[in-house]
């Protein structure tokens, strides 16, 4: 699938080498603030006015705007983290993420397009591993005057139909 | 386990690891292609000389050449894209490629021979995402002209033993 | 999760990138080693003076001594590859390894330290894949005097809390 607003154009080899070995190690960092459950961290990966969805593959196929989280501004985005942060609804649990098949979609000036493919495991006290959530992110990047990497948009595509928790995590 | 018609030699480190990544990349490309459904485009991968075959693990690892799938040329390819891409005898389902552990094997004049690791995650409508095939991908690449790798030769070896498909998926 | 003796600081970024892709070399030739069931090799991965773990994450985030597997020194880590290689217990099984998400955490003079996370898919004779253990590896690595990567210490801290084998495997 290709996400609409996302399109693959050219980007010249050792542009998109770059950027996709940084992109890699923005997932690592991104993923370990995640699975450390340190979800008061995870607003600092965004710009300002960065958007954060995630969305049903389905749905994001047919084009439909619905989705299963939407956040408009960082404000949202700190405002979700902090209701998770503080709601007591999840039973206990373990999340780690793999992050792998970084592909660079477009430069668009000072913005890189990539797409990643994510699997978030999940683990219940006294249970075995099973599979969270499957799904590709479609990542805009831009970078912070220190360097670093910062999310303008992250929108989850996520395969994994039945999400079996009331209030989502983010991935 | 090495596939029969692989072996691991040594290779300066320098060439490995532009080769690796050149890899990585090209993985991206070729599962974003699969679980887009774009199966179509999946022979664009491969050379007109190109060998593809899908064989399970016991039998990859007793040398038999017994397998699942087996395309000799590209004629094969096209044909088996084609037979997949018309055929209504699957349900609807997503699937999500995970590519990993990329290990380059030799470098054999200009064919790059290289073990990496997938992983195919699928969801059909309405049920949980599952794992649908984990395997070893045996490769060798060459270059096109304009600088693209190319598979001349794709070995898949899965570890799992039961595909529920009658019409096997590339992977 | 950070583990008891690990922290993050900040790592020159040019080092941190070289330090990352020799990692992930390194965790596809040690992986391949186990996935190929060649548990006679595994300690040739680690020095002399090696530490290798396996804690569960509960005891981990609680900084509990108490872990499933602790060798101290190679002589420790060879007996345990001598006794799994020698050991008829377990019913055949393939494994593959995915490790991803590596991410430099310090530089220490000559060692390095990282995180990595891995997942152990399991496939025993005519069931399907299941994930065996899913986890982070916390490691130091030092280079030998011809230029490899060994591991002076690898901490398996693993989300799976139900191990079924009585005789456990490496990670």
């Amino acid at each position: 699938m290709m996400l609409a607003g996302f399109r693959e154009t050219a980007v010249p080899h050792e542009a998109a080498r770059a950027a996709r070995l940084d992109i890699e190690e923005f997932h690592a960092r991104y993923c370990a603030v995640l699975d450390a459950g340190r979800i008061e961290d995870w607003p600092q990966f965004f710009t300002e006015d960065a958007v954060y969805r995630i969305t049903g593959r389905e749905n994001a196929d047919s084009g439909l705007p619905v989705g299963l989280v939407y956040c408009e501004g960082l404000g949202m985005i700190r405002d979700r983290a902090f209701a998770i942060a503080h709601t007591a609804m999840f039973a206990p649990r373990y999340l780690l993420h793999q992050v792998t098949n970084v592909r660079i979609l477009a430069l668009e000036g000072e913005v890189v397009a990539a797409q990643s493919n994510y699997l978030v495991l999940q683990t219940l006290v006294d249970e075995k591993t099973t599979i969270h959530q499957a799904g590709r992110y479609f990542d805009r990047f831009v970078r912070a005057d220190d360097g670093r990497l910062l999310l303008k948009e992250r929108h989850c595509v996520y395969d994994t139909l039945l999400i079996d928790n009331s209030l989502v995590l983010p991935a």
